[in-house]
């Protein structure tokens, strides 16, 4: 691999280039002006696709409505290097749309013009969010080629134009594909997500669901005057409110029974890879704007984020929200709430034990309103084996490239994608981040670091060469 | 008086005409187009007092901002008929505005084209809120006058048009008035409310008033994703519902402590005064549009409208309501909620043990947050003594005309006017509705029944009558 990490560090100029040339085409996919923009990006994707001997394929995906205006769907382009049967055939995906970005917003350059900084970082919108990392994966290949290094894998490119607006079509086109143009995938790698600090590359393993309730009060038939009926009738925000503090409580325990005794135990192999983390309490404090957290030390804190059910309530709908005063007795009220989930809830008694438990609560408050709650919309959670092959190639191409070992980290909220190829294609999938928690993704200023997009390129580089030496299949 | 009743009744086709002359007058307050139209009405009115011999004084209260305009508030009229210091002096008031109405509503004929149908009532806009009782005040006049009977009272009036859009630049005029055009007044008598049902009519004696409160709980400095944070930071909206739910319990109880330690007590005069009241339990339901009340009986009913506080939940800012599901942790939520206040609460007192039990129960939630709790505005409740030699002339009126005691009532709500009045002239205010309980007075089909527009003619008259025959100054 020296040969090619060699011309990765030589090129650096001409990768940071490319990169240069991606972001300026700001294929923001929120937007109808900018439709004809993110379609251009997948046309230039192809061409490098091809520029380097890949087969491709445009899946087109049909018009949608946005903005009240019919517009064309980006296409998701998939793409083939490499049909050796005696290599592992690994199936990529990343997305080559941004979110929306001007310079107005406080961006401190031309947010689609790479700038590579004093602080050696690599300013863009896209940079780290995702184009530095599909594009790892091409620049990956063609140091390969360059060198006369064989390429250790058959390599299948899923990249689509949607991500940032809820992925639409995509996963129709993966079931659609999974015996098609995805069908010799042994393994699944998505290269999206970030470190967990801001010095060590980590592997993620893990995605809290979510199951999101609407919680319906119903009393009148109309909204009422406070004046007139306050006193004499059963007000549905009384009863609404009632229930919703019975949810959960102010330290974050869910109070619905029955819950945590669905959460996977924790073992102690889980338990120690918490221990050597890069995570600081000041991130999270960062964030907050304060040091209001609930737990005093990380491995908690990463615990409840990643291993442990929550509770939010984000809402009501139905009742004021306005700046001001208004004496209204709100007709019906919904409250609204979700349960991120973890291994081994399943959706299904989720629901059965909060529905279960609000109408039993409801039924101790003696009010003549009605209710109904019911989930709006169950993801599941995802979690692998860290010790699977997949993730093992990409553990020692860590060690290798970064001289550590790797964080093995979970997320609190879910990557739809992920559970969609394992669940299509039923192979292992492996996130493998290239950007660190500081790039700023969906903020103004996003960066990659050049160290993160040139040794990110070479692990990536590393970590098809460990599958193609592993020796189980 | 007979003659007076006598008149009336043989006059009561003129009498209807009037009002449709009024009616068709589109005095709508809250419509920039229909200003022109208010002030129209405003300068009708001063022309029929001055027909009636009365000397006018037209109030201007300048311009205000209305849909990004700025257009001239319609004016104060005041009027004055009589300058015996033999006679007593009755101020009553009343508004020459009227709310929006459109066909399309809902109406089943021009709203601004009085109809006298077929079950005896005249149906427009206006009819029963104010224009009839206002008109009912001239009429009355009219009536002694043609029949040379000598006039019981010096009477002022004070009609406003903007009371459909809160009575901007009326206080002032009541304040400076107050040793002015309305310096000798002895009583005060409003006729703008209603009766409690359809066949008996009533004096108001009481209203409530109402503190209302925001209740902010900040956490985080932006908002957060329930992913990504859920679970370790202190959630605003947990707090907020937790301490909202200790505001007021489903069966309407207020759990402040302290509040209810405030209530006049129930004497037993009081209490029966609730015995004979014109209410059944249907009404209350029908306004439900079902059978979800509190209390059983309509006295309990009753008391917890007029004579007992409520406090309402009325909704939450800065949290999700919309339709449909957000995954988001709001970083400030303000909860606002109001409690009706009645005779002998102080809205200082009401707000001291509000905010002292709110940060009390915030203390036991142990959350890192921060609350705020403060009154945004209170209005005093306002109760006056039905033993008043104003409100006996009127019991006794009501007697003479309909050959029944009057409900003695209170309103839940405000009307904030009444309390300008007795505040401003220390003089004992008296609400005297002249229309029924079912008149829609804000809906469409807006209507006042022929019987109580034409004897509340007789009813305004004979109570000026009996004014003159009290002898209590």
């Amino acid at each position: 691999m020296e040969a090619v990490y060699q011309y990765i560090d030589e090129n650096q100029q001409n990768f940071i280039q490319k990169l240069r040339e991606a972001v300026a085409i700001p294929s923001v996919s929120s937007s109808v002006p900018h439709r004809p923009e993110v379609i251009r990006m997948g046309e230039w994707l192809i061409k490098e696709l091809e520029a380097l001997g890949a087969t491709t394929k445009r899946i087109e995906l049909g018009d949608h409505e946005l903005e009240g205006q019919t517009i064309p769907l980006p296409p998701v382009v998939l793409a083939r290097y490499g049909e050796d049967p005696k290599k592992k055939t690994l199936l990529v995906y990343g997305h080559y749309d941004v979110q929306p970005a001007l310079k107005e917003d406080g961006w401190n350059t031309d947010p689609f013009e790479l700038v590579h900084d004093d602080k050696d970082r690599l300013v863009g919108r896209g940079a780290t969010d995702d184009k530095g990392p599909v594009l790892g994966w091409l620049l990956a290949l063609e140091a390969f080629q360059k060198t006369n290094t064989d390429f250790p894998v058959n390599l299948l490119c899923c990249f689509e134009g949607m991500e940032e607006s809820g992925s639409e079509g995509l996963d129709d086109v993966v079931i659609q594909q999974a015996n098609e143009w995805f069908k010799d995938t042994d393994c699944v790698c998505i290269s999206d997500n970030y470190w967990l600090g801001t010095t060590k590359p980590c592997l993620t393993y893990g995605l809290r669901g979510v199951s999101y309730f609407s919680l319906v009060v119903k009393g009148p038939a109309v909204d009422l005057h406070s004046g007139l009926f306050g006193g004499t009738v059963h007000e549905p925000m009384t009863d609404l409110v009632h229930l919703m503090g019975k949810l959960v409580n102010p330290q974050g325990e869910i109070l619905v029974p029955g819950i945590m005794d669905q959460v996977a135990p924790l073992t102690e192999e889980e338990s120690q890879t918490y221990d050597a983390l890069d995570f600081d309490m000041n991130v999270l404090h960062d964030s907050l704007g304060n040091t209001n957290s609930i737990h005093d030390s990380a491995k908690k804190t990463l615990m409840h984020r990643w291993r442990y059910p929550s509770l939010s309530l984000h809402g009501i709908e139905g009742a004021f929200y306005s700046p001001g005063a208004k004496t209204v007795i709100p007709a019906k009220v919904t409250g609204k709430f979700s349960i991120r989930t973890v291994p081994d809830m399943e959706p299904e008694k989720v629901t059965e034990l909060v529905v279960k438990y609000v109408k039993d609560e409801f039924a101790k408050l003696g009010s003549k309103n009605e209710i109904d709650v019911f989930c709006q919309h169950a993801g599941k959670s995802w979690v692998s084996s860290f010790n699977h092959w997949n993730f093992q190639a990409a553990i020692k191409a860590v060690k290798q490239v970064f001289q550590v070992e790797p964080d093995l980290t979970r997320e609190g909220g879910s990557i739809p994608v992920t559970l969609t190829f394992e669940q299509a294609l039923g192979k292992n999938v492996l996130l493998l981040p290239m950007g660190s928690n500081d790039d700023g993704a969906h903020s103004t200023n996003e960066k990659i670091d050049r160290r993160n997009f040139i040794e990110g390129i070479k692990l990536l580089s590393t970590y098809m060469y460990e599958l193609s030496q592993t020796t189980e299949a």
